[in-house]
This record gives structure tokens, C-alpha cells and sequence, in this order.
């Protein structure tokens, strides 16, 4: 078993990207700026938040929070979007998720402008995707690709079972993976709720890529002898070994699986590092107006 | 074996927006109106074009054809695109593919106001499609769904294979198969040319949309018994059975897999009828402004 370290490739990509950020300044040009925004004061989203201007920073991309509160109206945060939109100096802008009820999320996805769509998830930016138009992809799934990429993980005419079907993850890998593309050109199934002979159609496949949002779904007895098994879960559970009392556990059965696989990803140190450098990634291909010019 | 009969289905679905438009014209309101674009001459379009035409004037909705010589600019295609989505008065707009090698196909479609772009092939609508939003449903996966909903075939927890890849058909077949909704919930395989082991693929799945492009593809072998097969495929083929001297064949060996299947599309008569009607429904939704308000 191999070990896919999030981590390593992680910091091989931001180095490279702090080197160009690096030459940007030397050259005495504006440092490339994404900016956030949080709409109330949800922990876990604040956490990300701060993961993601700290990331950021060590590249030397500038970021600028905007915190808004819980009961800021639909209007005012399209107003803000639309402030940012028109700013010629910022290259990038994500909205925290999840937002408040009275909030839609998909007007406000909408509301920014495609080209500083650094998320990936503007219906354009999704459209894009699918038809193999040069775009932002979804930081996630991106992550996944420059992981099997950095590890020149074969994927080509292999079979690959991706649990789940969400918009930001399931569904975009699906697409990624599938496409004629490298990485690509895996025969992809996608599995969900209503999916029957989950176990049959995950143990014949090369690759597994577990998106579920289930603690230790995935048993070994699910995968087959080197397979190559990535796991985008990430949970909080009770542990009377660590100070903390909890630890980070994934959608994998690691201790298991890991017996069979060939590749793994471990939780922590995965595809969570992974998921911040596709969103650096996509705020430089922002800087330099690779996909909107 | 029952056959699926586009026909049929077809018929009842246009007899149903002929009421509509006939209501609408009762009530002193326009019909609503179909522009189509068709650069050059090539004989094939032509063709599909006069069909889409014909089928338009049936139901009553209005059509005009831009007929544009094979030696048009793409700024001058450009041109009438931007005089066609200011025209209030035209719903829909489509422009016949291919066009010729000195026009950038993309550059084209995204062109087209993603309100009136009832082929759904804008990214933008791509996009929503992905997310599961209101939009315009690429015609041919549209026309398939609605078969499905016509014949009342259950598609949840369905185990599908979509034998091709393409952005018109087969990678939205595989989306809109495997979404969340009904027609949907298929676990679905989207199989292409780099893929291994088709034929156990396709002979484990309860429905086969076979996409490929290739004259008597799908085999009775490659099929389990009481399996739905779909036929998306349509070539012409030489005949001594026949006065014109050809037939038209689809991608599956339809007397042999015919005797094994539940369902199955002839072709002629299967899916073909039903692409047109996809159109047809989503120029009825963008006279409805359905999508777009």
C-alpha cells in the first residue's frame, strides 16, 4: 500500500504557486486577492474560512474577509457581490456555505460574476465543465485530479465507482473522471441512496472514490485487491486517545481498506489539503484571466 | 418484448402543445416562435432542418429560417445572433450543426442568450442542468426522459449503462439518469471507446442507452434478458429491400436484442420522433419564459 499524501503534494503545488506570486511582486506587479465572504457566525464555516485566508497568506495571494451578519438580507449580499464584482483588483470571490434560511443560495451563486467564480460552481463555470471549455472546477474534485496527477495514478480505461451524487463533489468527479481527458477516461458509475449492489459495484472497481458522508462506510471486503481508494469524508468523532477527545475519521474504514488498496488517501492529510489548493489554483488561473479574458 | 413507439409518444406530446398554442392564439396572444440559423448546404442539415421546420408549423408554433451561405463570417453569424436575441418576439433560437471549419462552435453558442437557447447546449444551461435547475434539456436526453415518463418505465435504482460521451447525448443521458428525480435514480455507467469489458457492462444492466454511432452496435449477446434498451443511433444503410436502395439502422441489432428486451426503440420511429418534440417542449418553455422570467 501506498500512501496518498495530500499534504506533500499539497505543499509541492503551493510552493510553486508562492514562487510565481514571488516573481509577480519582484516584477512590481499587484499580488493576486481572492476574496470571502461569511454570512453569520456558524463555527465550522468560520473555521474554514480562517483555513483559507491563512493558505492564502503563505502563498502570498491577499485575502479580505467580508464578515456579514446572520441577518443580512438577500439584497445586501447581492450588494456586496456586485461591489466586489466591479473591484478590478480582485481576481476571486467565495461564499461561505452553507448561508442562512432566508437567504437562496443559488441566486447568490448566480449573482457572481462567472469570471471571479473561484469556487467553480456558477451554473457557466458547471457548463463549462461538462463540455470540456476551459474553467474553474470545483476545488474538490480538482484536488482529486492534481492528486492522481502529482502520483501519476494510471486512470485510463479503468473502472471507477464515485459514491455520491452531490453538485460539489459526486457529481463533478463523475463528469472529471469520465471525460476524455488525463486523468480521465475511467468507465465511471456513479452510486447513490437509491443504488442497489453497492458492495458488488465498489469491490470490482480500479478506482474508488468515496464521497458518501458516512463514517467508515467503505469495509475492506467492499474494495478488491489494489484498488486505488480516495476519501473525501471527513468526520468528528469521540476518542479517548487523543487530548482533544475527538479525531478526524473518513468516509474509508482506513486501517482496513488500506490492507487491500494500492493508493490511499488518509483522513486527515488527503483530500482536505487538496480541496484549498484547487481554490489557490483557480485564484491564479483568475489573476491571470486564463479562463475569462 | 413492448416496443417504445417515439410515434406515439410523440404525437400525443405535440397534440398536447397544438391545444396550447391554438388556446393561445384564441386568446389574441402570438404563437410563439422558433428562429433557425443554417450555414451553408450541406445536404443532411438541410434536411433536419426542413423537419424541425415542418414540425414547428404543425403545432403552430412560428418558424424562420437564416438561410447563410457557406462563406458567412463568424462575425457576421455573430451579427444576426445578437439581432435575434434582441428581437423580443422570437422565443428560441437554433443553430444547425455542424457549422463550417471557420467558425468557432463555441464561440457561437455561447453567443446565443442563454434565455433563448432552447437546444440547451449554452453553458449556462448546461450548468443548471448539472445542478439540477430549471433550464433548457439538450433535446435527444430530453426526448428520452419523456419516452420514459410516457411508458411509465421505472428508472429508480435501475443499474444503466450509456454507451457514449458525447456533450449532446451521452454525458447528459448519464446526468440526467442518475440525478435525483423520477425519470432518474438510475446507478448509472457511462461506457465510451477507452472503456473495458463493455459487453459485461452492458449485459449486467436493466436499461442500455446505446450512443455510440455505430451501425448495429449492441448485440443479443451484450444484453440480459428483459433489459430497456434505448436506440439512439441512426445510419443509413444499402438495401435491396428497399425502392430508395437504403434503410435506416440504429446502433442496436434490433431483430436479435428485440427478443430479449422488456422495452426497446425501433429505428426509425424510436427516439428520433421524440428529439424534435424535446425541442418543441422547450420552445413552448421559453415562450412561457419558464426558465428565464
Amino acid at each position: 500500500m501506498k500512501l496518498i499524501d495530500g499534504k506533500e503534494a499539497s505543499n509541492a503545488i503551493r510552493d510553486k504557486i508562492k514562487e510565481e506570486v514571488a516573481g509577480l511582486i519582484d516584477a512590481g506587479k499587484r499580488a493576486p486577492h481572492l476574496a470571502a465572504i461569511l454570512v453569520g457566525e456558524d463555527p465550522a464555516s468560520q473555521t474554514y474560512v480562517a483555513n483559507k485566508e491563512k493558505s492564502c497568506q503563505k502563498v502570498g495571494i491577499t485575502s479580505t474577509l467580508y464578515r456579514l451578519p446572520a441577518e443580512t438580507t438577500q439584497d445586501e449580499l447581492l450588494g456586496v457581490i456586485d461591489f466586489i464584482n466591479q473591484d478590478d483588483e480582485i481576481d476571486g470571490v467565495i461564499v461561505q456555505l452553507p448561508l442562512p434560511d432566508h437567504i437562496d443560495k443559488d441566486t447568490v451563486i448566480q449573482a457572481i460574476h462567472p469570471s471571479k467564480d473561484v469556487d467553480g460552481f456558477h451554473p457557466e463555470n458547471v457548463g463549462k465543465m461538462v463540455s470540456g471549455l476551459p474553467t474553474y472546477l470545483p476545488a474538490t474534485p480538482f484536488g482529486i485530479l492534481m492528486l492522481l496527477e502529482h502520483y501519476k495514478i494510471e486512470t485510463s480505461g479503468k473502472s471507477c465507482a464515485v459514491l455520491g451524487r452531490s453538485n460539489i463533489v459526486g457529481t463533478p468527479m463523475s463528469l472529471l473522471l469520465s471525460r476524455k481527458a488525463d486523468p480521465g477516461n475511467c468507465t465511471v458509475t456513479t452510486v447513490h441512496s437509491r443504488s442497489q449492489n453497492i458492495e458488488q459495484i465498489t469491490a470490482e472497481a480500479d478506482i474508488v472514490v468515496a464521497a458518501f458522508g458516512q463514517p467508515h462506510y467503505l469495509k475492506a471486503d467492499m474494495v478488491k485487491d489494489g484498488a486505488v481508494v480516495i476519501d473525501v469524508g471527513i468526520h468528528r468523532v469521540p476518542s479517548d486517545k487523543t487530548k482533544s477527545g475527538f479525531r478526524l475519521i473518513g468516509d474509508v474504514d482506513f486501517d482496513e481498506v488500506s490492507k487491500k488498496a494500492s493508493w490511499i488517501t488518509p483522513v486527515p492529510g488527503g483530500v482536505g489539503p487538496m480541496t484549498i489548493t484547487g481554490l489557490l489554483m483557480n485564484t491564479m488561473k483568475a489573476y491571470r484571466k486564463e479562463v475569462y479574458s
